[in-house]
């Protein structure tokens, strides 16, 4: 998943905060600014299952981290479709700020995978 | 504590394993070579208290690497000599071996402090 480069000495691994995600790397990304490493890839969320995302993931690593896409479910509205081609993903819990310097940055969502279509959807345990 | 540049973009954490403290660090620092970062200092553990290494740790982090040499109790044993001004550190548990491609390259010690002097020193709440 990451490509390190001679850069990064031993012993460093990619923990970010979640100001650092949404503050420099996001932004950099809306920005279409340079990442170093190019340490979060590009997915559609949308055309993978969970389980193959975990698939993608290298060992060592516990956590991954990418950008997607919102798809819209219509194009002129703003609810988005979370649907895969086995299930979906359903927001769960509270959205959390992202602050940064006492200003709120970012949302936090946390999303649960369901197998099959909503509304009788299975939970997986998926988060 | 750390001394970081520009070349470790953001989200990037010191988390070395055990094996790349030792098969690394350890061995860059025996042969007198670079270590990139200054990313672990050298201090002598025995010429300070526990509380000032924790001073001296940045707010940000959990944990602190160092380098300290062994200190010999006479000149010419092999008995090791863990006093401070304050207490001594005395080993506990069991040694744990660190291994690189299944050869020991380190042993891990864990050393507790106890304020004042052995055998009768108070054990402290530093490991």
């Amino acid at each position: 998943m990451m490509e390190l480069e001679s850069c990064v000495p031993p012993g460093f691994r990619f923990h970010p905060t979640e100001e650092e995600l949404v503050g420099y790397y996001l932004q950099r990304k809306i920005n279409s600014l340079r990442i170093d490493l190019n340490v979060i890839v590009e997915i559609d969320l949308y055309k993978m299952e969970p389980w193959d995302i975990q698939a993608r993931g290298n060992g060592e690593q516990s956590e991954w981290y990418f950008f997607s896409y919102k798809d819209r479910k219509y194009p002129t509205g703003t609810r988005t479709n979370r649907a895969t081609a086995a299930g979906f993903w359903k927001a769960t819990g509270r959205d959390k700020s992202v602050l940064s310097k006492n200003k709120i940055i970012g949302m936090r969502k946390t999303l649960v995978f369901y197998k099959g279509r909503a509304p009788n959807g299975l939970w997986d345990d998926y988060i």
